[in-house]
């Protein structure tokens, strides 16, 4: 239906879908800002004023006041009401990081998946199947290792399609992989270690993480065979952080030669191996590679997540770790006070006992592989002297720079043109941002929406070639 | 449709509900041992070959093995398969807490509520309408503060049903209660304070939340009036942990003119009030009590959760600091690693706005007046001597015994009978199990089931009876 207001004198035409009221108002309004109807500080109805002229709930048009007001679109002025913001807070939204960043940015940094094909559908069954199922203990407070059903279903799923050697016993259900991994941090600290080795490219938010737990990292350099495993040697740390599937950013997977040196390594000196296995289902050109774990389920701490499998707001994850330090991380999750939703839970096991989570894995990576193969076509024709390295796998690869161009020139003209992106050296330590290396951009693929993605790849382009004009090499 | 399997020799009847195949077979195992047809020590076959038999997926099986594993009922002995239990681990439940307590025990310890009401359609229809109305930012990384709709729909319902001062931004959605007073403790640890007065009555497991953050805990004694503030008087404490609307476990409402001693201490002495709203919504006899946070916002940090108000396995709750704490709180969420998942949240705001959580509340209020009423006259006319005390309100009251009974035999006699209850002696910190007072046990009304409730009450009748007759008072 087509409800009509007069939002500042203006009337704001919105195509009310009855079963999506506040996405179709939200998407009126980020339209009437993005094409100037609304102006820059123009004053919005009341959420109760407004609500009444469309005929939906107040509750609604403040979600959706409430929603633009964190993306950057609204602000709220105290005592004033709400305004068209003044301007696109593009600076403040790239140094906060991803759960900031305005909508007016296009983000392609590493990592984010696309979630605007999420199986809405098929999600909804799966809840109502797991609600109507559920018994009374499903409904109380769950065990700290996760509801029995998902714990179940994951182990089916994890062991069939990623290899790894676990039983539903020993798997522990969280909120995401960075919950796991300061539990895992904390037991291993409770157990008196000191140090972790930790890839030196890699999520600063991890590396955050880690050192809140009391922790201090040591980076291991990464090439092109993946992470320089060798230069554990003698290095006293308790454990390593890797990406054996697929590195992150890099994108190469560990070699085999360096997965059997770690795994020797693990066993000869008693370390634990963290395995972050984000997004492992990820392969596009040939079988995916099984989890380091299955070579030793003793000396691994597998870490995996629904979040790019699915979608985010899932917002499960899970640890198998090796059976001596199963109660150590469960202590830790009594201790850290909080369980993921028991219906949540429910939900996924439902999901993946369907089928469903397989065919989300089976279509998005059909998606990232043509997202992919467009990226090389335009590198190819656009932009010569610029390579893509990093397997054809999961969500992200490099974009080599020719020598002598800035990365940080990239992004800053990539910003001014309102997309989102980061030079591999800024996924560095901060006291190693500045150590020799070939330029490069991490392309993050998975982050457009399906309507932004040939504009990113044209500012791509056009960043790209700016910062190479302005490094004399055009 | 009904089912049938060979199971231990046994043709087991399964009245398999098509759509929650799971409950039904749970039921049948637990149905069984109960009566005997499965004695202990029978071994059960393989989940592969009874899914078979029972036309169900093998996964649903293994869930319900790993579930009634859980509970006690069954064991997996390692390479030999699952068995039916040698006996009831009932001293083992008793320890472990709440989550590991067997089925077999009726659990009547103190703050577990009845689920067995879940309101299963009207829940399913709110995850419904939120998965429908998500939009891609909704779907994607939530806000660490939590979804903005969830906090829209949270504020309003707080500022309506409970009194409380707070705009959705001031708003922090949790995992649940320990995991938000976790996060709160750190946040004031990392300004500086190193004590936390607690209530001397009230769940261990808070203690060691507190503890685990590096805080020491300063009890404050609890008389007929609720906490005694005043003892607060020139104690170097950083912030009092108190449940002012219906004190845990002892069941009565801080009086009127502690509430207002209470805020003036916090207004001078520039302390914070943890307020641990956990039962706020559950008055029986007259108006609920509103939130003290209303009373200082800037000195109180109020704590609620949906554990009791709808069920434990939504496993959301929520905290209103005051304005200059929230960025240090966000910070500590930040650095726990994970957030709530989204899309329970948002079901949460979608089941709040269609009323649906007002309504599971006037249930759940209505069922456990109901309870306390029929406890009361079983008391009056069963136990003489004895006596009831604590408001109409909440889910659990204190029976008085006659001076002379043991709190500890009382439990151990209904222990003996399948019955878990605690004295009230057991809620006080360790070190002052032993100081003096008049003997009482607390007897939660929430936590048996509809079926268990009669049985429950004449087992805590048979429990006294026989602790008073050992006391030589019979």
């Amino acid at each position: 239906m087509t409800a009509v207001s007069a939002v500042a004198g203006l009337d704001l035409h919105v195509e009310l879908s009855p079963t999506r009221p506040a996405r179709s108002l939200e998407a009126a309004l980020r339209e009437a800002v993005v094409d100037g109807r609304l102006p820059p500080d123009t004053r919005l109805p009341a959420a109760r004023t407004l609500a009444t002229d469309l005929g939906i709930s107040r509750n609604t048009v403040a979600a959706v006041y409430a929603q633009l007001t964190a993306e950057g679109w609204l602000e709220a002025r105290v005592g004033a009401g709400t305004w068209v913001a003044g301007q696109v807070p593009a600076a403040a939204a790239a140094s906060t990081g991803r759960t900031h960043a305005s909508h007016r940015l296009i983000d392609m940094r590493g990592g984010i998946p696309d979630v605007t094909g999420f199986p809405r559908r098929e999600w909804t069954a799966a809840v109502r199947s797991a609600v109507l199922d559920a018994s009374a203990t499903d409904l109380g407070y769950p065990d700290p290792a996760g509801t029995a059903r998902a714990r179940v279903a994951l182990a089916g799923y994890l062991a069939r399609a990623r290899g790894v050697a676990v039983q539903p016993e020993g798997l522990v259900v969280g909120q995401g992989f960075g919950e796991l991994l300061v539990l895992v941090c904390r037991a291993i600290r409770a157990r008196g270690a000191t140090r972790v080795a930790v890839e030196e490219y890699g999520h600063d938010y991890h590396r955050r993480l880690i050192a809140s737990t009391g922790l201090d990292i040591v980076p291991i350099p990464v090439d092109d065979e993946g992470a320089v495993v060798t230069a554990l040697d003698g290095v006293d740390v308790a454990a390593a952080l890797l990406t054996p599937a697929h590195q992150f950013p890099v994108g190469v997977p560990l070699s085999a030669e360096r997965r059997r040196w770690l795994v020797a390594w693990a066993q000869r000196t008693d370390r634990l191996v963290l395995e972050d296995d984000y997004d492992g289902e990820f392969r596009y050109d040939r079988r995916t590679i099984g989890a380091l774990q299955a070579l030793a389920p003793r000396r691994v701490v597998y870490l995996g997540t629904a979040s790019k499998a699915v979608a985010p707001s899932v917002g499960l994850a899970w640890a198998v770790p090796p059976a001596d330090l199963l109660p150590d991380l469960l202590d830790q999750r009594e201790l850290a006070g909080g369980r993921p939703a028991a219906l949540q839970q429910l939900a996924l096991a439902a999901f993946i006992d369907g089928h469903e989570y397989d065919r989300s894995v089976r279509r998005l990576r059909a998606h990232y592989r043509s997202r992919r193969a467009r990226l090389e076509e335009v590198v190819a024709d656009e932009l010569p002297g610029c390579a893509l390295t990093g397997e054809a796998a999961g969500l992200q690869c490099l974009l080599r720079l020719r020598p002598g161009t800035d990365e940080g020139r990239v992004a800053a003209e990539a910003l001014r043109r309102g997309l989102l992106i980061e030079g591999l050296r800024a996924l560095r330590p901060p006291d190693l941002h500045d150590a020799p290396g070939v330029p490069a951009m991490v392309i993050g693929y998975g982050g457009p929406t399906p309507g932004q993605y040939e504009t990113a790849l044209s500012l791509v382009v056009e960043s790209v070639r700016a910062a190479a004009r302005e490094a004399g090499l055009a």
